[in-house]
């Protein structure tokens, strides 16, 4: 009889799992990980909500798979069995690579590395484990698959990743405007030629779906106190690392200790730094920031203060660049008033820009089917709404000081 | 001790009615009316859900208007005890004057009379009866009262008429969508020079406002089939006029003979008019198409049939005009086929135009107020969606002739 | 290919019908003719929202059925393709012989009937349409299957009509506290020697849709201003039957005089009454009670009147029956007030009693299934709550009068 | 102008504070922590989305007091100014002596002291440095202030953290059967003689709580694996306590550390010992338990990685206590294969029980005020169902031991 896995959500209610070596991946302790990584980084310090995982994420991204089969099925596309649990598995492990605090470390603890890749290695691996069931899950991931559409179900531009990631962030955050239909969008995929499309009377749902991630990455993803929050995570590992290599043994986990003190990338990446890597989460962070607190250095234990006591700086955001001169006059100020020098100026005052473009169909388009067969992509096919005005970058420029400082 | 009324919503939990004159109106048998009269007329043939009233949607909006007297008074603006009473007062009775199938047949019962100024005959006839206890949310309705903030919560781009029906048109059809986040505008909403601003970090929040009101119109209120079920209870009104004005006695209520056989238009509008206007909801209608069913007039019966039974004739939609040569053929088949003449072949083949501007600067503008004081119109204000895109009127085409007839 | 119809539903987001013949009963005027049946009666004078219909109440049943026989054939329940379709026709269907205002007319329009009765003769009329189709489905809703558990999907205990309808209404009407989580007790569902039964694990899910059930019978379904609106509306069909048979030709539709003035039973009632019978609806009865608003005997008219405008009279609810004085003391008072004789004032002051078990484990049980294969009672299985004690039914008794004569 | 702060909140929409020393408590350090230490402990190992924090419940019991004070004020109940900002602080710091993983580890990481006295101290210490800002929050928390619903509110068998908690547990576990209606709920709370009731038309609402809360407990917080989960976590400070003693100095953080090695109770509780409690969250724990997978102690690594793998033991369940004959057996078979003494036996091989009680009268009633004033125990005013079967206090009992090892 098979065995089936229920687990509960708050956004889909149940998610059932009945494919057995996908509930075997569930239980690796690879995979239990992502119950220890968020999924929105330090958001949770703008809102309190957002501490939902990178593991239930995963989950949700299998049920929606489910629903995009059941979906695809009744409108005639054949799916083999073997294809379904590949797709399965690929969008299960996905994101599997990605360290604690997720995108905002990405290169803080390894070097050159993306998380696509760092998910590739861990696959691999598992699929060695698993006795080469993962094979095709793979081979979708890579895209090396024949049937296009599949790829382009891990990894495009309406993927079920981001119709999962949108819903989920949405949903736990509160920010109730991102919130998408994600089974109204399902409703409307369908494959042409091999090709991921979406029905014509899907296009409203489309813009909307645009709309609403353009509207969590402002207001959310890139809301400017979870930026700063982020930036000044990545400067504490950067002046750790420092310190550790001037010899000073900082408090961390054996894991956390190995990666700041080594320098991996892409070329040393192999199995044993996989499962030093497997060994990370947020915890291996957030504790080290708390014992850092009382460290010496008073870059490093300034910083890791205002993370932990949300004594955060202040951040001016702007659509123009900074003038040098504001720049340098701020510069000038903090170093006076906390008598520190240029190195040390660096992690106090600092500036950067941030980039977001709604659509881009340069990369990958999202295309829409018409009853008569057509094929157009969304910017041509919606009569009504300027999308490509959504297409274009937006760029907004920040800059960063310590509170109270400056008037 | 104060008596408190409380109601059951499934969107807003409870609304609750402290006001002793406000619970008395909505006691009035002519707002009482209000329950017998569909807040979306026919869309229910397309969307089974919809069945919610007029009656609840103007308690929506003195739900709604609390929030917003609560926010305002929060933010310094100064609403005294009879301005409150007066803004309930006026968003409850803002579309008092609509009659069965709302905006559909604003036109066909009486003549060059918009629900708005039936409105204010309703409000009017109601201060008399309540002692003017309603002279200023008549001054406010009228926009006459010297805050023009307050008719600006009745009436505008952003009134709380749009944020309730928006949100509840959306709950009961289903399409999530459509969903406003009417909360989050009312918290960002403010006054400035006693006219009414958004706070400007309440931008994302308009822009997804116009966004979901656009989707709801083409999605829902002008979706194809409620649009085609509703010209075609247009032309059931026009025949059944007709009808009676050649002496054909048509079964019908009492009060639906009267409008039948007066052309009742603004100067002839006195209280004995108001007073069988009040006796019309939307059973006349329904009761009476479903008598004609069996009329011996062939157009009459014939069109009655189709949205009795919703078997409706076929749609075409499309971003051009059609040609005349495609409409003349479509005629020519349809009089062959069913054997009718140029007279009663208007109500069977028939075109027409749907146009729709998501967002109109023309007539009334949505301000952002920054926090350094100034102001701008939503379209200058967001710097990332063409929101001017969004200021252009869409047009469609559509044509409409008997399912069957052609290919 | 396939014809696929999606209605959206605020309550499940869409209801897929794939099955063409579950299709075209739904586009049969029959069905159709549900739309215009509101499910709560007359509920929405207490709680606004509630007016939703039994058209919509029967698609929700067959989304339901839906997910039920998912989660048997996971549990490996064999269900052939000819029994999934004549599931879906059966709950389809299960109501379709409710008049209007349902259960409140169930014995005013025609006598010694029961609407299941009358829901078998529209399937079997429906059969023969549609060339024997539905013999299966019919076979099921009689309970002559022999696999038990399919009858008992559409009648019994927790059968998928209270999972949509409790649901439903509670959704609607907006007592949240009614909501039950019909996926949750459907994924516990299960056949045991060919009869329903729940897997242990789901025996909190059960105690809590008992308890549900029951506050939504004592808040909602027996809400005291329901019920005498309800009693009232009995009352007027009586009155009018009463005048009809005096020769008073009443306003009304064709329909509904037919029923006013013929007393059909169940040996009357052939396919003849059966099509006149599907002519009424909601529409029928509001019409006719606004028409006699105006009527001349004073009882009807001042009965309608309180319907129409909503000037319900008093009601009062206690556990013990009222005494004969009391009762006597209020005609006493009342005949004298309004100056009406003995045979008029039965109209207007009356008692009754409701009654409302909220588990009954005589007609049909819930049976529990234990992991070892054991099944019993919950009122046995449930070793926490007294569910024994949710099994005496109870009664409370009520009197009702004009308002304002009785202090 | 007053400074507001707004909360996004997946539950309530949003949290306004406007009180700023509520605001500024919520900046402090010390509340800050509580971002740290999650509501459920390790209830997430079984319900995936339950990773919501003490910081966030904390936040949702000043909504609901907000809305508590609205009604009881609409209700002419009296509530000062300075009382409201009182009962705003009482509910924000009522849970603030929480440490790491809650009730879990509450009498392992001190000794004898109950989280509520360390919740007094955490509030005495705030009242200095807020210049006895506080004092009157002070009464209300330890029920000697002379209102004594105020109290009431903070603790008693409807307080105001049920109302909040099992909303929020309910919300974020995805088991929607535990869903309270909490507004509804306190649109029914008064005050009658300065004590806490409910109007008598809240009885259903108040059964449903408890039966909620009851199957909350079942459930949720004693799901058998969560329960398991947190008794091997109690046993692994236990065990690490032991090999501290024996001079063994564990990888731990700093104020872990000295916790393990110190006995802190109730007498040695002052401001060093508060502020190095104020140094523990959840991470310290976690990233323990990491590094202590590698330690060469069998038991603790043993322990250490069943949970951070989430490799848990058997768990078997009933309602007798498990006879002595079947608990040796199990002792010996497990000893024998893992090769392990008496001493270590226990912390593999363990029973216990667990006890709930859904309404207890004896400590604290819930009480009914009925219309005439008169008031009643809930268990005597309901009528229909038997509260009191509810009243007898519940216990199971468990046995767990290593899976696979016994059939």
């Amino acid at each position: 009889m098979k065995k089936i896995k229920i687990f509960n959500d708050p956004i889909y209610g149940f998610i059932t799992i009945q494919s057995a070596i996908v509930f075997k991946i569930i239980e690796h302790p690879y995979f239990q990980r992502l119950r220890r990584i968020s999924q929105m980084g330090l958001s949770y310090l703008v809102y309190p909500g957002a501490n939902h995982t990178r593991f239930h994420h995963a989950l949700g991204g299998v049920y929606l798979m489910q629903k995009v089969i059941d979906t695809l099925r009744m409108k005639n596309v054949k799916i083999s069995k073997s294809e379904e649990e590949a797709l399965y598995i690929a969008i299960l492990l996905h994101d599997i690579g990605h360290g604690p605090f997720s995108h905002t470390l990405e290169h803080s603890i390894v070097k050159n590395i993306q998380h696509e890749e760092i998910s590739l290695h861990f696959m691999e691996f598992l699929n060695k484990e698993f006795k080469e069931k993962l094979s095709l899950a793979i081979q979708i991931f890579k895209g090396e698959y024949s049937r296009e559409f599949m790829h382009q179900l891990i990894s495009s531009q309406l993927d079920i990743d981001r119709l999962d990631y949108l819903k989920r962030d949405s949903f736990y955050s509160g920010v109730a405007e991102g919130n998408i239909n994600s089974e109204r969008l399902i409703a409307m995929l369908n494959v042409k030629n091999e090709n991921l499309v979406i029905d014509s009377k899907g296009i409203y749902s489309v813009e909307k779906f645009i709309i609403a991630r353009r509207l969590m990455y402002w207001q959310v993803y890139l809301h400017k106190t979870s930026l700063i929050a982020e930036a000044i995570l990545v400067k504490i590992l950067k002046r750790a690392k420092e310190l550790t290599k001037l010899g000073d043994k900082l408090l961390a986990s054996e894991a956390l200790q190995y990666f700041l003190k080594s320098n991996i990338d892409k070329n040393d990446f192999d199995n044993n730094r996989l499962h030093l890597f497997s060994k990370l989460d947020d915890n291996d962070i957030i504790s080290a920031l708390k014992a850092w607190c009382n460290h010496k250095d008073f870059v490093l234990s300034s910083l890791c203060k205002s993370i932990i006591n949300r004594k955060l700086p202040k951040v001016e955001m702007q659509n123009q660049k900074f003038s040098k001169n504001y720049f340098d006059k701020i510069e000038k100020t903090v170093a006076q008033n906390l008598s520190i020098n240029k190195e040390q100026l660096q992690y106090f005052v600092f500036k950067g820009e941030i980039k977001n473009i709604a659509y881009s169909s340069v990369n990958e388009r999202i295309n829409i089917l018409y009853k008569n067969g057509d094929i157009a992509d969304i910017t041509e096919a919606s009569d009504n709404l300027n999308i490509q005005a959504l297409s274009k970058s937006v760029i907004k420029y920040f800059i960063c000081y310590p509170k109270g400082l400056l008037n």
